[in-house]
């Protein structure tokens, strides 16, 4: 049997998807799912609706709360937390480096070490200088990796993965897709997304 | 040991109240808690951050998903879903009916009636008679709790439940609210706000 495959939807300025980068691998692992690691912009989305930042930056006790849950949320997995300043940082060159590196483990990597440096660390991976360093102590050659980023080839396939989330419908981060199209939004719903894509539809039974 | 009690703040028109509604009360009794149901109203929060309708109606994806989503989670627990219309619905007279009964199973016997009438048939629930009516097939007197839920006592009862929850940090529903003041929003946050309450915090050894 084919492996079911996850479309793991994230960017780099979700709160949220900052432990579901740091745990998904793991989680679907044992699920017995493969993760397609999908950076994409919220941008272009929240624009659609309307919105000029955050939703957390617009409703106050909604972003109040939600700092202290994610610091519930990262506490449990061990994770450390800092919030980032400003908030949100411009997450438009790490996008375009993570898509330019292949999905192998080398874009999950890169991907963690940019979540890791931006939410556990409080760095501004809005700076290209930090990008590139996190990329060479991965061994994945941060001065050549901004090239690639500026290409006209990577900035639209950016492009079409934002398309594509706004096709299946994606409106937070993070998003996951599984084949068939059912989408399941945030960090909190990865299990189900996992259930759903191994064909373990809920229903009454399941109750 | 005194039981801890974990404060159940719902509003008639929240869709993922209804489920947790459904489920409050078996899942606190699951976990050694007691839960005290405090209707409110989101209204005057929503104002106060600008908001003058769902926020589901405000972005159309993201209420495109929102309805979808319940059909998932109100389907694993074998209940009915129907979108009310309009929504949301006027959930004032209903809120202070339920203010108006006693939190000692009749109000949440009359609170789960209105919400299986709004989210399961699609019922009407700002229209007086269908309220009277599910009162009145509860044996909770439905013309009697008509005339109580206007009187000045239960008015400003409501209006203190609306403070109280500001107070706590409430910006949408269901929350919920232990006894420390610690916040947990959301149907899918009740067992960790059970936890909580029980003085299971999570941190790095809970990952």
């Amino acid at each position: 049997m084919t492996q079911p495959v996850v479309s793991f939807f994230y960017e780099f300025a979700s709160t949220y998807s900052y432990p579901a980068a740091m745990r998904v691998d793991e989680a679907a692992k044992a699920a017995g799912v493969r993760v397609a690691w999908r950076p994409f912009l919220l941008g272009p989305i929240f624009a659609d609706a309307g919105l000029t930042t955050s939703p957390f930056n617009l409703n106050r006790a909604k972003g109040d709360y939600m700092w202290r849950d994610l610091q519930r949320v990262t506490g449990a997995l061990g994770l450390a937390l800092t919030r980032p300043d400003p908030f949100p940082q411009n997450t438009l060159l790490a996008a375009r480096m993570a898509t330019a590196l292949p999905d192998d483990g080398r874009r999950a990597d890169f991907s963690r070490a940019v979540y890791r440096a931006e939410f556990g660390e409080g760095k501004a991976i809005s700076d290209p200088q930090v990008l590139a360093a996190l990329a060479d102590r991965l061994g994945l050659g941060g001065a050549a990796l901004l090239v690639q980023a500026g290409t006209d080839t990577v900035k639209q396939a950016l492009r079409a993965s934002v398309d594509e989330a706004r096709s299946h419908g994606v409106f937070g981060a993070p998003s996951f897709v599984a084949a068939d199209g059912e989408l399941f939004w945030g960090n909190d719903r990865m299990e189900q997304a996992f259930a759903w894509a191994k064909g373990e539809k809920p229903g009454p039974a399941a109750g």
